[in-house]
């Protein structure tokens, strides 16, 4: 996909052709730039771009970032600092990994959605590089169905076991004990840690809080860790970007896809 | 779909023309008499039968019933009996539903799976009947979409309320407090209560004992119900229908369907 004009990014993220808010905001950056270069109207630009998704936080926070400077170089380092700032979330996160980790995951949020690396894959990647990572199960995700094809495809290239299941089997399979850690990306941390993510997750949060492996455990009781009715997983993004304009998660209202979609 | 002998009785019950444990098992009983109006073998016919899907319990136990009665009026007397036991079964369900229920169901356990009037869906239907059903979330129901495909087309015809939901979408809309009462069919109950059935229901009834609808209680821990963790939801069949071969869910292997039905 090339695109020779901010509408033409404000095209392809409303098409999600662009999807993944790091990602949205990258590409708005580079719309911003374009515009920029082409010597076109950046006020006129900038609202078309804002109005492409408007429940992607990455994307007003972008523009803002670009307004005072909306060249090539600085749409390139926020770029770069969006991918940097995966790779210091998955350190973070591959210290929940234990050897023989064998990890399930939803929706996606990989270098796809992130400009490269990615958050939640990005932790995956990461722990893979250890050896701590034994397979992934993959969310096929509805809608869209990103889990089976953007997460799928970026772990056959990172060459990690994996393999694609319907939404609906991945509380079964926590009960057999055949999940030891869900990784998440989160779309959006209330200033009280409250997270949203793609619908399923909150039920992924809810169904990790059950007993799991209890015969590994030995008491079937001690594999229960509370979980509040409220929140979705902390993702690995959560102790990076807090969103103070968001109490918890009554003030985010998901964009909701249209029927079609399913 | 026609079928002319117990053979084609069979394919249709392997290929999943006829599903549903009741369905399969009428359909069986009327294959065997087929076999015996014709002059058939009929231990091959109901070796033929039996072996179509080894996991449906009323298979076998409708064979049994034939054997020493092969005719055309004994199979409708064992289809009979199972519209029959629908009934019953709806009469002792209605009493769970309250004005305005706003239910949920998965997979389908209706007239299509049962030969007439459904278990789960029978049991919707007495509720609209009384006048305390107001609407349906059908999940789509992976694989193989019964929800969408089967069970939303049964409550048209019965003119009840309803949508189609992703499965994934099940547990936002209960944590939301949309989802007054889930009701869904039980392929099989354990000497001990433990029920099976299709993929996704155990996450349905972990999701349920999550608190619901706190605001309407006042009281955020008041809506919660300890749910044991190996088992699946007391569907309407569970009073009438222990199995005493089978002590409790482990007993039980699922049919694992092939890839290819995702």
């Amino acid at each position: 996909v090339r695109c020779a004009s901010a509408v033409e990014v404000a095209d392809a993220i409303r098409a999600m052709v662009v999807r993944g808010a790091p990602a949205i905001g990258i590409a708005a950056a580079y719309g911003l730039a374009l515009a920029a270069l082409r010597g076109d109207d950046l006020a006129e630009a900038e609202r078309a771009l804002a109005a492409s998704r408007p429940t992607a936080v990455n994307l007003p926070w972008a523009l803002a970032r670009m307004r005072d400077d909306p060249t090539p170089e600085r749409s390139r380092e926020l770029h770069e600092g969006e991918v940097e700032r995966c790779r210091r979330m998955a350190a973070h996160a591959v210290e929940l990994f234990e050897p023989g980790t064998r990890a399930l995951t939803h929706c996606n949020a990989g270098g796809l959605a992130t400009g490269g690396y990615g958050s939640a894959v990005g932790a995956l990647r990461a722990a893979a590089e250890r050896g701590l990572l034994e397979r992934v199960l993959v969310d096929e995700t509805r809608p869209l169905l990103q889990g089976a094809r953007l997460t799928a495809w970026e772990l056959e290239q990172a060459a990690i076991p994996h393999a694609v299941i319907a939404d609906s089997a991945a509380g079964s399979l926590m009960a057999r004990g055949e999940v030891d850690l869900v990784v998440t990306g989160a779309d959006r941390i209330a200033a009280n840690g409250d997270t949203a993510n793609k619908i399923g997750t909150y039920s992924l949060a809810v169904l990790d809080a059950r007993p799991r492996d209890a015969r590994r455990l030995g008491d079937p009781d001690r594999g229960t860790r509370p979980v509040r009715a409220d929140r979705s997983l902390p993702g690995p993004q959560s102790r990076l970007r807090r969103d103070p304009g968001c109490a918890d998660h009554r003030d985010r209202h998901r964009g909701r896809h249209p029927p079609a979609a399913l």
